[in-house]
């Protein structure tokens, strides 16, 4: 594990996404109009992606345990895919890129698992960081 | 929760995979040669990963607490990428596909968390289920 | 730890309550048109309480880790009292009371930990075991 | 998730209670004298409260993981009812109230665990807050 | 992970032991007369040590989650040593022993934290497996 | 539970050991050669007490949650033993002596769990405290 113990507390950032494709616009319908059997797909998936964040540095080994400071979670349908993008912050060490990408994972695989009953062709896609700010550089992917 | 009181119990099996897109061969080398400052990648990665499958239920609020009877960890190298591959199989009354998916996507993000120091430009593909057997219908993606 | 090693398996039911108290009728409709700043009250909780019945065994010394089999929660609205009903099922050597009302506990609270910004009159009453069936004796409570 | 980054370190404490109601004296001796088959009901229940008031961020999605400095637990019996009170203290942004309502609540269902084979009409009543302070309000309630 | 899909299930038991060696006699008093300021050290210690057991197979990645139908945790003083038993019981594919262990030391750990305040030469020896039975062969060791 | 709200934030190391004890030269070799079944032995107990230590809180009821800001892990080989070195800092206002200790017997455990298949045995010895600095006094064992 990196030692922090000489760092300065500064303000961190992290918004990371992950993509949801599902396979047919009857599953998008159902997610919209709440049908799901399990229940409400996007309310339930951000509790899940809430706890997610937080829960990070119990499964990686190397990753600093931290003040998670704010989460907020966001969906944004194209078509067929289903976008989430998790933003964290805190006020601390290190950065919060992981616990974001972390967040984001869990979210799109809670769509997976409440989704599943319904369509059979569900993936995601690439889950990655789009932007962090704070720490030794800020960084923007597109 | 999907009521499985009545349901029979079965072999089930599933493998999923999460694809590692790094920057450099510089990374692949440092991750062969054992030389990454955080430790042995590929190693501590599998602990996660062994670990982030048994901790599914915790995560996904409408998952089924199940007994894990065996989980194996695999890595291929092609180029710049590094593909999971990740096994689970259980005797239970439900599958094993969300926790397969979920334990590649730990063993994922902690090859992430390890390496980011030494390559800022990794990218995690597809999270997906490539083959279930077991329950109403076996499934083989490509 | 009670031993439970020679008892047989059977379906376990229990039914659980806790009452929720707000302190206006605006709290109530802000509940309905899901306008609570931190999201929709309802569908968090639920995500919230379905994990929380699994994580009983890990808050309660005494209590045997067991197989979830099913969860559900319901809510019901009386003028200013929101009651929380959860059933939770399992086929087990030993009941699943203690794991339906921490269920009934941790959605209330949840509820108290959304609304506490918009409402500071929030009370939770009475968690109670309503009916259980399997074991040695089923009970009913009023 | 609220935002809290902008906030000021001040020191918060919350005390809380829950009311646990068993059926016979004889259940308030059999505590008293430590003769309760599974154990030391007073001193176990602490103990789990202790922990309970750490994991309430695990199970609360909007939650903020903090840093608890002080938790105490007493017990007060009146006839056959024994109140627990429950007071937390942290140096943060944000206050310890659910803390210590989820410790009362984690409390309370221990003793109701522990004691489920002697007495079989345990109940428990109000989960509340008895006070906070620190923040934008310090509230007292009767 | 060890692949036990095809194996039999089967009663198996564990008997683990810590030993705790304090200073003084003062130490021993203490914890008898239940005068120590954290509280009474063998009770929560063994409310530790149940919750411990149970923890197991989050810890250790290659440890299969298993049903524990069975803890007892109990104490033996011989002049500055105390020496913790815990016995652990489930009927499953795979043994106990490691459950056992990491209860014994998860309560001789938890008298170190608890005593540390009034004893600052408390040392914790040999964590062992002192019989197991059930699975390919019974060991007893002295 | 202590009151740390009004301690001051210092730097805290803490250095544990724990010795486990193999009972043949080939144990040695095996783990060197990294040709045990489970895998590369130090590596993923390495992982496995990373994540131990900052379990701590969550296993030792009066254990304050603190920033665990660097834990470094290692091992030393002597005929037969080997002896885990770990070392962990803070800055906070109460120490790490137990989550070093902790982290040292997860280690341990885990190797005893990887290597059982092989070698029948391995014994756990004395789990100590090797060093603190920070806090009242600074502690130098032998």
């Amino acid at each position: 594990m990196v030692d922090i113990t000489h760092k300065a507390i500064t303000l961190r950032t992290a918004i990371a996404q992950a993509a949801v494709k599902v396979s047919s616009q009857a599953t998008i319908d159902a997610i919209n109009n709440k049908t799901v059997p399990k229940g409400d797909v996007f309310a339930m998936s951000k509790a899940a992606g809430l706890l997610g964040v937080k829960k990070t540095p119990e499964l990686l080994p190397d990753c600093h345990p931290l003040p998670i400071e704010y989460t907020d979670i966001k969906y944004q349908i194209n078509d067929l895919e289903i976008t989430v993008f998790i933003t964290v912050k805190t006020n601390y060490k290190t950065g919060v890129e992981v616990e974001a990408m972390h967040g984001a994972s869990v979210v799109a695989l809670n769509m997976y698992d409440m989704l599943k009953p319904i369509d059979k062709g569900i993936e995601i896609h690439h889950i990655k960081l789009l932007k962090k700010t704070g720490g030794k550089s800020d960084i923007t992917n597109k």
